[in-house]
């Protein structure tokens, strides 16, 4: 059996250290490690399978001792500069900013969706947004089933997508609770703590935010429908971890509802949980340090011939971003094989 | 000028407090004030406008001495028992409750919507769901314009609306999270600190929730549009107070958006602000304290033919609870005058 050897990139980071937790549990037959970081993290010392390494400059000869797989969590700007010149030496690089997602020549990957799309790469895989992953693994199996119509999302993202300083603003706000003293935002334009931000990542000329234009174009690109109608709304909201997400869909066909939620229970990667009478819906503070896709809340929209109602939730850090680039490399080992 | 008497049922609870504060800014033409509770708070001591009160017990003789107007914010059980007996001494009840909102003999009122309708009360009148008043605000006007085709909602409910058990437990959730301490839940089934519950009210057998339930059949009943396509997925988040809502609008006719915000602008109880260059939009954190409903990120949704996202906020216990009742108060006496 081959061994392979790989690269995280931004491995100090919210997802690098997640990525970590990740590696050490899946235990892929990757016979070499090696991590990677700016300059200001660089020669921070990690413990990794039971063994201390020390986190390396990224540079551009970093890629030089040969890499069969990197992955990528470092921002749009390092990926941009870096990813190609990885791809160059023969390295297949998963990347997990936004930088390729929309280029018609990168794939962009869920496992559970489109796993046949892996091997188009050119050296370059994109990883989608993290709000996007998480509505696709369930709504893949309906599209194939009723073929979706329309989708509108609402979204309650939590502030570990923003990374560390989303994180912190949202700790210092807790902390000053009782003693009502100030503190300095790091990360939002106001206060994340109390209170609901729709507003993620920047805003565009036409009114939306990169966030909701990510979640329309990205949703489009993964189930290979490039004219499909959605619009979004994307919410930051004061949780730490896991995103939920409303989500409306009408559909093409007629269904039952008893046979849709049969279809998400055989779905790869996605465990229905909705037994209301039970008070049995998806949580995010349940949903943390898993990589399963939690759906519930599953009923008939009356408003439309042909539609349901979504509640979906998911750990961001990791279904949403570090484990999503970890299947793929893993189905990329399995597929080698 | 008539000066008029007015009855505060539920005084020492959320909404109660709010009304208060509401009452004395209002300073209406009313004389005199007088506070019922329970048993269990009755003997409370307040002070309302720089008088000293006792709140008295509610009994089923407290109408006998003759009031105008009673504000019940006491729960549906409360309002069924003594609404009617109240209304039959020949006080207008406004109740806070769900018990008569759907009844077709109660006018569902709110002021800037529907004022016309208070003249056919008989001797109550219903004070909407707080998250289906903010929401009908923008509505209306939007709905005479370019008539409204179906409404997609999802909220972001602040835990204010389920009352000072709800207000303890996000509290105790913030105030033991360093300590990592355990607490009891007082209200909800789950912590509500750094979680979102897509669970407001009871579950009905059709899957929805009361509370969703409210938002669909308030909304037709005060646009008068029985039949309007509605639907909702209602969801409390950590937030103390005001409610934000993801509102998704189609239109029967076509609307320039510029026409749709000027409407919006020169509409009765709404405030636009929008201006994402400036990163201008509504916020929980802003709307306390404040009877307008905050309306921005209104953007044009092009997965339909004619329709928008808007982000609508308001104070769930001022203008979704106290202050509502307290203008259809203030609608009566001017109408009086």
């Amino acid at each position: 059996m081959k061994e392979y050897k790989l690269a995280l990139v931004g491995a100090t980071g919210v997802v690098g250290r997640i990525a970590r937790n990740v590696l050490e549990e899946k235990k892929l037959p990757i016979k070499e490690y090696v991590f990677f970081s700016s300059s200001k993290s660089a020669g921070t010392e990690i413990e990794f399978m039971g063994k201390k390494y020390i986190v390396k400059e990224l540079k551009e000869d970093s890629f030089d001792e040969g890499f069969d797989f990197a992955i990528f969590s470092a921002g749009g700007d390092t990926s941009k500069k870096y990813s190609p010149i990885a791809a160059s030496k023969g390295c297949v690089v998963v990347d997990n900013s936004s930088a390729f997602r929309m280029d018609p020549e990168v794939p962009l990957i869920v496992p559970e969706v489109n796993p046949d799309k892996i091997k188009d790469n050119k050296g370059i895989i994109a990883n989608p947004n993290c709000s996007t992953i998480q509505a696709v693994v369930p709504l893949k199996p309906l599209d194939e089933k009723y073929k979706i119509k329309r989708i509108v999302y609402s979204t309650y993202q939590a502030v570990s997508g923003a990374g560390l300083n989303g994180i912190r603003d949202l700790e210092n706000g807790i902390k000053k609770y009782e003693s009502k003293e100030n503190y300095e935002l790091q990360k939002f334009p106001y206060p994340i703590f109390n209170n609901c931000l729709p507003h993620i990542d920047v805003f565009l000329d036409n009114g939306y935010t990169k966030e909701e234009e990510k979640m329309i174009n990205e949703t489009r690109k993964i189930l290979d429908r490039p004219d499909l109608p959605i619009t979004a709304t994307t919410v930051r909201v004061p949780v730490f971890n896991s995103h939920s997400e409303s989500i409306n869909v009408e559909f093409e066909n007629d269904f039952e509802l008893d046979d849709l939620i049969k279809t998400l229970k055989s779905s790869e990667g996605v465990i229905v949980e909705d037994d209301i009478d039970n008070n049995i819906y998806p949580l995010a503070i349940n949903a943390n340090n898993h990589d399963e896709v939690y759906v519930g809340r599953i009923r008939r929209d009356f408003s439309v011939k042909s539609g349901v109602n979504l509640w979906v939730v998911a750990d961001n850090t990791r279904k949403g971003a570090a484990s999503n680039a970890i299947q793929i490399v893993e189905k990329m080992i399995e597929n080698n094989k």
